[in-house]
C-alpha cells in the first residue's frame, strides 16, 4: 500500500465469532508517528500507554486488537497493555517503546492474555505489504472497511497516504471506538506531522457527531516512513492529500452509524462567532428530536430553530434562515416550505441542512446521522 | 381548589380532535405574580407577551390556548398573543396588562383567531372554582392530567397551595412544552413570591432531563390571592408546600415521558464542586448510550463511567464508585457487579443511579427517563 510498512492480521480467538483480532503495523525501523486520542477523562490502558510512547519519540510499529477494549480494567489493564507493546517488540526486534497499541471491544473484561500472546506472535509472522488483513481485524461491528487513499504526484515521483478506519460513528454497542491508522511514505519531520494531524483531526474528525458520546479508547495514528524523495516545497500538497484521507473516513464513520439511514452535513453561518457557529450545529446535531425527525424525513424545522436556541448564543429569531439543500424552508424566522419538496431532500441518503443565523460572521459544519429504530434496536439490546 | 381562584376550559375547535383547547385561570384581581419561562433563545409570541406583563406587576388572570404554539410566527403571533389577553381582559373586566398568557402545540402556524375568540369568551363566562375543565384544556400529549396539592395547617387556619402542569417530560412531538399554573391563597409580597418561585424551579423543574430539549414555550406562573389570613412566621413552610408542589409535578413531567419506561434518578457525588457534579449527572442524563441501555434494563456500566469522562470535569478513574440501587456496580473504577441483581434493579419502574467520583464534595441530583422504541416511534412519525 505505501512503501516502507508492512501489515498483518490474525485471529486469536478474542471474538467470539472467529473473525481476525490481532493486527501489527510495522515500519522497517522507527519513525516520526503523529496520534490524538480521546478526551475522555476515563480512559482505556492502550491509550494511556500508546500516549506515553508516542511522546517518547518515533514509532516503529502498532499492535492492536478487537474484540476486548481493555478499558475500566486497572492496574492489571496497564500492565497487559505493556505486554502487548513488549510482546510485538519482541517480534520485530524493537523496543517496546518504540510500539504503539490500541484496543477496542468490551469495557471492563480483563484481556485473554494467552490468546493475545499467541495472536502477536503469529501477526508478527505474517507482515505483508498488503494491508487486507489488517483492515479486517481491526473491524468490530462496521458495516464493512472503511480505507482511503490518497497520492501526490510531482513528475515521476508519488507520495502515498493511505488510511484505514473502524467505528460504527461511536455509536455502536459497548461504545464502540473510533480506530484510524494512517500511513505515508513522506520524508517529514515528526513536529511537521503533529501539526498536520492536529489540524486535519480538528476539521474533520471532530466535525463528527453521532450521539455526542465518545469513547474511552478512540485513538488515531499517522506514521510516515520516509521512503519516498521528495522536495520539501510538497509539503503543502502531501499536508492536503492527508486531509483527504481523513475527510473521506470521516464521513465513512458517520455514514456507518448503525442504524443510520440519512446523513447531514450541518452548515450553520451567521452566527456571532466560529464557535457560537460551532455550538448551535452541535446543539442541532446531536438533538434527539431533530435526529428523530431525520430518521422519519419529517421537515419539523421547529425542532431545528428550537436546538439552535438553546446553544447559548445570541441571535435574533427574526433574522433566521434555514435551507435543506436548496429548498426553503424559514425565511426571517417564518416558515415558507414547500412540504413535498422539503420531505423529498429529507428523504435522500445525504443532504445539507444550511442555517444563517443573520447575528455575524462566523460559521460551522458537522456532520451527522439520524436516530431511528436501528439505533435503539442495537444500543438497548442486552450485552452479550 | 384554591380560594381566591377560578378556572374554566373550553373546546374552541383548535385541536383536531375536539378536545378542550382554551383556558383561563382568574383570581379576583390582580394578584403577586411570578412565573419563569423558557431560556430559549427562540421563543413563542405568548412567552414575549407573558414576560412583559409579569415583569409590569400584578397578574389577575391567565389565558391559555393548547393545539397551536403560536411560536415562529413574526409579528402576527406577537398580535395574535396581545389579542388574546385583550380578549380575556375584556371578557373578565380587567386591564390586558393584568393577564398573563401560554400556548402550546403545533409550531409555525398562526393561531386560529376567530376561534380562539370565541374560546375565550366562552371560558371567561364559565369560570368556577373547581378546576377540572381548566386542567383538562391545557394537556396535549399527556397520558393524564397532572397535579399536586399541597397544605399548611396551623391551628383552624389552612393555606393552600395547588398546581397542574402538562408536558410529556419535553419529549413529545413537535417539542411539547412544558406549562404550569401553581395557585396559592398565601398572603405575600411580589419580591417573597419571585424567591421561592426562582429557588423552586432551580431545584425541581431544572433537574429534570429528558432529550436536553427544551421548548420554544416553556412556562411556569404561581399566582397568590392573599385570600388567606396568616402570620409572616409561616412563611417557611408555605415555600416549603411550594417546594413539595413543583417537586411533584416535575416528577409527574419526567415519569410521563412519551414511551418512558424507567426514571432514574442520578445522583453524583465526590466531584471537585457542585457545578462539575451537575455537568457530570447532565452528561449521563442526557447520554442516548446510557438512555437506550436504560429502556432494556442493561447494567452496561461502562456507558455510565464513559458519559461521566466527557463531562470536563477531572477526576481519576481508579477512584469511582458506583451502585445501581443498593447494588455495587463499581468500586475503585473495577467492575464487581453481580449482573441479575443489577439488571433486577434496572428492571424496576424507578430507580438510583448513585456515582461518585472520590474527586471532591460536589454533588447534584437530576432525573432522567429512558429511551426506547417508544421516544422513537413518538417522535419520528411525521406530523399529520
Amino acid at each position: 500500500v505505501v512503501p516502507g510498512f508492512r501489515f498483518a492480521g490474525v485471529a486469536a480467538g478474542i471474538k467470539k465469532n472467529g473473525k481476525p483480532d490481532v493486527a501489527i503495523l510495522a515500519a522497517d525501523g522507527p519513525v516520526p508517528t503523529a496520534a490524538v486520542f480521546t478526551q475522555n477523562r476515563v480512559v482505556a490502558a492502550p491509550v494511556v500507554v500508546a500516549r506515553e510512547h508516542v511522546e517518547a519519540g518515533k514509532l516503529a510499529a502498532i499492535v492492536m486488537n478487537s474484540g476486548n477494549a481493555n478499558a475500566c480494567t486497572g492496574k492489571q489493564g496497564l500492565a497487559d497493555a505493556r505486554a502487548m507493546t513488549r510482546l510485538a517488540g519482541a517480534g520485530l526486534g524493537v523496543d517496546a517503546k518504540r510500539v504503539g497499541v490500541a484496543s477496542t471491544g468490551v469495557i471492563g473484561v480483563p484481556l485473554p492474555m494467552d490468546r493475545v500472546e499467541r495472536g502477536i506472535a503469529a501477526a508478527a509472522g505474517a507482515l505483508r505489504p498488503g494491508w487486507d488483513d489488517f483492515v479486517a481485524a481491526i473491524l468490530t461491528t462496521d458495516k464493512g472497511p472503511k480505507t482511503h487513499v490518497a497520492t501526490v504526484r510531482v513528475g515521476h515521483r508519488v507520495v502515498t497516504v493511505a488510511g484505514c478506519a473502524k467505528g460504527a460513528g461511536m455509536i455502536a454497542p459497548n461504545m464502540a471506538t473510533t480506530l484510524s491508522f494512517l500511513v505515508t511514505d513522506a520524508d517529514v519531520t515528526p513536529a511537521w506531522l503533529r501539526g498536520v494531524t492536529k489540524r486535519g483531526v480538528d476539521a474533520t474528525y471532530n466535525r463528527v457527531l453521532v450521539d455526542g458520546d465518545t469513547s474511552t479508547n478512540d485513538a488515531l495514528f499517522l506514521m510516515a516512513s520516509g521512503a519516498a524523495a521528495h522536495k520539501p516545497s510538497l509539503l503543502p500538497k502531501i499536508e492536503g492529500a492527508v486531509r483527504e484521507v481523513m475527510d473521506a473516513l470521516a464521513r465513512l464513520l458517520v455514514a456507518d452509524g448503525e442504524g443510520a439511514a440519512h446523513v447531514a452535513e450541518i452548515r450553520v453561518t451567521g452566527a456571532p462567532s466560529d464557535r457560537g457557529a460551532e455550538a448551535v450545529a452541535r446543539a442541532i446535531a446531536t438533538s434527539p428530536l431533530v435526529k428523530t425527525a431525520m430518521s422519519s424525513a419529517d421537515p419539523n424545522w421547529g425542532r431545528i430553530l428550537g436546538a439552535a436556541g438553546r446553544a447559548g448564543v445570541k441571535f435574533d429569531q427574526d433574522r433566521v434562515r434555514l435551507d435543506f439543500d436548496e429548498v426553503p424552508i424559514v425565511r426571517r424566522g417564518l416558515g415558507v416550505m414547500d412540504e413535498p419538496r422539503a420531505h423529498a431532500v429529507m428523504a435522500k441518503p445525504a443532504y445539507t441542512v444550511r442555517l444563517d443565523l443573520g447575528a455575524g460572521r462566523g460559521s460551522w459544519v458537522v456532520w451527522t446521522c439520524d436516530l431511528g429504530h436501528e439505533y435503539v434496536r442495537i444500543n438497548a439490546s442486552y450485552r452479550s
